[in-house]
C-alpha cells in the first residue's frame, strides 16, 4: 500500500499542470532571462507571465513581487532588511511567539545585533492579543510581523487589525503566508500589509522558489547582492521553471480555491470531530473557526509525539510532530508553549494536515490506526497507568 | 532556423540525464526531506546521495557541502559569512577586483558596515599578481576571495597560490568555481581553499540551486536563518530536485570533461583564430594559456559592443556583451577596465562562450558574420572614418 499523505503543511507533490507548464523551461526555452538575445528574451517573458499573474491574485503591481529561493528567504529579507534599512528611525522590532523559524531564529540574531526585539502575546487559541500589540508598539518600533496563518496550529491571525496597530505607529507591517497563500483569498492592498513571504511548494508548486511582496516605497535592504536581477534588490539567476511553475501552481489554487477549502476542511472536520469523541484524554490544539482549512493538531497525553508519530509510519500514515523544519529538533514545539500547553503537551503534539487528493476512507483509516496506537503505547505509560487510567474509568 | 547559442558562461540547458532523474522528484517522491516519515525519507536519501556524489568529486566530505539556490547566495554566504563570523579577528577583506557582481557589490555592503577592503591587482590578461598580494595581506586580513576562473575573459587563477598567501596570515581562502567547477578538475584538498562556490546551470543542471563547500573547522555565519536544514546552517526547505539535477549535471561534466574542453576549446581556438586574422581592430580579452575552454572575448574598436550584440542576435546568433549578471547595465565592463583597458573598449567588448552542443559550422558562421556586422557598422562610425580607415588602408 502507498503510503498515506498527511502532511501537506510540510510540503505538497508539484501539480500535473505546473510540472508540464515547467519543462520546457529546462532543456528547450532554457536562456538566462538577463541574455539581451532571443533566449534570454523567451525566458524573461515567461518570468514576467509569472509575475503578472501572482501580482493579479494578490493584488499588487507586477513590480512590487519579488522572487526569492522560498519562504526562509523571503522572511529573513523581509526582517533583516526592515531592520536594517531603518535603523535609523528606530531598532524596536515586534513579532508573534508563533512565528516560522526563520523569523524567530533571524529576531534572535537582530537581537544579537542590538535590536531590541518583543513578542506579542496570543491566547490559548493562537489568537494575538490586539490590546496587548497596541500596548507595546511605540515611536521606535520599525517592523510588527505576523504570520498570517499558523503553520502548526492553522490560527487564523486578524492581520488587518495588526496592519492599523503597526502603521498608527509608522511600522512596516510583514505577514508570512507561506501557509495562506493559495489558500485563503488574500488582497495586500485591503490586508494593509507592507510586505508578505510566500512559497510555492505549500502549494503544489516547486520547491526552492518563493516570493516577497514589497509595497512600492518601502526599503528593505537586500540580503543577496550582486547582479541587476530583481530590479537590482535580489542577485541570483533568476530561477525561470521554478518561477512558472510557482505561478501556475499559485493560478490553480486560486481558482480551485473555494472548493478546496470545503473539501479539505469537510476531512479535517471529520477526522477532528472522530479523534474528540473516540480517543481520551486528547487535545486539539488552535481554534475551531478561523483555522487554515487542512489543519488539526492533537495533543495526545501521556505519549510522546514521537512515539505516535513512528507507529503511525509503521501504518503507513505520515504525518509531523512540529513543523518539518524543526523536525529532528527534541525541543518541545515554541508555537505550543506559546499557546501555554505544558512541555509535556507540546511534546506529545502531532499535526495532520490534508489536500485535495485525500480520501475520507483515508481519514477513517488514520482515526482507527490512531485509536489503537494510543491505546497501545498508553499500556506501556507508567503514567497513564497512574494517573490516566484512574481518571478515565 | 534556431538561434545559435555561443552564451554557456550566462546559463545553459538542462541535460537529458539531469532532467529524467530530476522528475519523479516532482510530483511522485515528494517529500519534505526533514520529515521524518517514509515520504521524508526518500527525499533525504536522494539528497544525502547528490551530496556525496558532488562532494567525491571535488573531494571533501559530504558534510563539508552545502545547498544553496545559486552561485550568487553561496558568494555572498562565503563572504558575509566569514566577515561577520571573524570580525573579532580582523577587518581586513582582499578580492581580485575581477570577481562577480555577487562579491564585488557584496564586499562594498561591507565596507559600508566598517570592513577595509582591499583589490589584489591583476596583469593585462586578468591574472592575479601574487608578489602584489603578498604586500597586501596582513595580520587583521580575515578574508581572501579570488574567482577560479573569470566569467568574462577566462582567466584560470593561480588559486593555490592565492590559498598559500592567505594561509600566511592565518586568513580564510575563498574561490568562486562557478565558471571553472564540472569545466576544470577540482580538488578543494589539493587546491587549498576553505569554501568554494558552485552553480548547477553553468554545467548543464537546473538554475536554482548551488553550493558552498565549507571546509569543516571554517566558521560561517549563516545569513539564511530559520529551519535545522543543512546541519541547521542554511534555513529553508530543501530543493529536493534542484539538487538531484545538480548533482547529475555535475557526474555527467565531471565523466566528460576530458572530451568536452577539447571539443569546446577547439572550436573556440578556431574562432579567436579566424576572427583574429580577419577582422581588423579587434582585441582579444585574456589570456591564451590558462584560459577556460569555452571563452572568448574580443572588443572591437570603434563599435559599441550592443550594436554587435544586435547585429549579431538580429543573424540569430545569441553572445553576450560583459557578463549576463550586469546586462541592461550600460556601465563599461569592471573586469575590462580592471585588465587596464580604455572605457570604449570595455564598452565595445563581446563574449562568446562555446558549449557541447556547438558545431565548427556555427562557429563559421558567426565569424562571417561578425566580419559583415563589423564593416558595417564601422562604416557607420565617425570615430572609425577619421581613424580607423587612415591606419587600416
Amino acid at each position: 500500500m502507498k503510503p498515506i499523505y498527511f502532511d501537506h503543511a510540510a510540503t505538497t507533490p508539484v501539480c500535473k499542470e505546473a510540472l508540464e507548464k515547467m519543462l520546457p523551461y529546462f532543456s528547450d526555452v532554457f536562456g538566462n532571462p538577463n541574455s539581451q538575445h532571443a533566449f534570454g528574451r523567451e525566458s524573461a517573458k515567461a518570468v514576467d507571465g509569472a509575475r503578472d499573474s501572482i501580482a493579479k491574485i494578490i493584488n499588487c503591481k507586477p513590480n512590487e513581487l519579488y522572487f526569492t529561493a522560498g519562504g526562509t528567504e523571503s522572511d529573513n529579507w523581509a526582517l533583516r532588511g526592515v531592520a536594517h534599512a531603518y535603523k535609523d528611525k528606530g531598532n524596536h522590532i515586534v513579532i508573534s511567539p508563533i512565528e516560522h523559524a526563520a523569523m524567530i531564529v533571524t529576531a534572535k540574531e537582530l537581537k544579537k545585533e542590538g535590536f531590541d526585539v518583543d513578542f506579542m502575546k496570543v491566547d490559548e487559541y493562537g489568537f494575538v492579543d490586539l490590546d496587548h500589540l497596541k500596548s507595546i508598539v511605540k515611536k521606535g518600533t520599525i517592523f510588527v510581523g505576523c504570520m498570517l496563518a499558523n503553520n502548526e496550529v492553522g490560527t487564523i491571525e486578524p492581520i488587518k487589525e495588526i496592519a492599523e496597530i503597526a502603521h498608527s505607529v509608522g511600522a512596516i507591517c510583514f505577514t508570512d503566508a507561506v501557509q495562506a497563500a493559495g489558500v485563503l483569498k488574500i488582497d495586500v492592498k485591503d490586508l494593509g500589509v507592507d510586505l508578505m513571504s510566500m512559497s510555492s511548494h505549500k502549494i503544489y508548486g516547486p520547491k526552492g522558489v518563493g516570493a516577497l511582496y514589497i509595497r512600492n516605497g518601502v526599503k528593505v535592504q537586500s540580503i543577496l547582492t550582486g547582479g541587476h536581477q530583481e530590479r537590482t534588490k535580489r542577485g541570483g539567476t533568476t530561477n525561470v521553471a521554478g518561477i512558472v511553475g510557482f505561478a501556475t501552481a499559485f493560478e490553480i489554487a486560486d481558482k480551485e480555491m473555494q472548493k478546496n477549502f470545503e473539501y479539505v476542511s469537510s476531512l479535517r472536520d471529520h477526522f477532528i470531530d472522530r479523534v474528540l469523541s473516540e480517543v481520551s484524554f486528547v487535545k486539539l490544539n488552535g481554534p475551531r473557526e478561523n483555522r487554515l482549512p487542512a489543519n488539526a493538531d492533537f495533543s495526545f497525553k501521556f505519549i510522546e509525539g514521537e512515539s505516535i508519530l513512528f507507529s503511525l509510519d509503521l501504518a503507513g500514515i505520515c504525518v509531523s510532530s512540529g513543523s518539518a523544519c524543526s523536525s529532528g529538533s527534541l525541543e518541545p514545539s515554541h508555537v505550543l508553549l506559546s499557546l501555554g500547553l505544558p512541555e509535556e503537551l507540546a511534546h506529545g503534539s502531532i499535526r495532520f494536515s490534508f489536500g485535495k487528493h485525500n480520501t475520507i476512507e483515508e481519514v477513517d483509516y488514520a482515526v482507527d490506526t490512531i485509536k489503537t496506537a494510543v491505546s497501545r503505547l498508553r499500556e506501556m505509560s507508567p503514567l497513564f497507568k497512574s494517573e490516566g487510567e484512574i481518571k478515565y474509568v
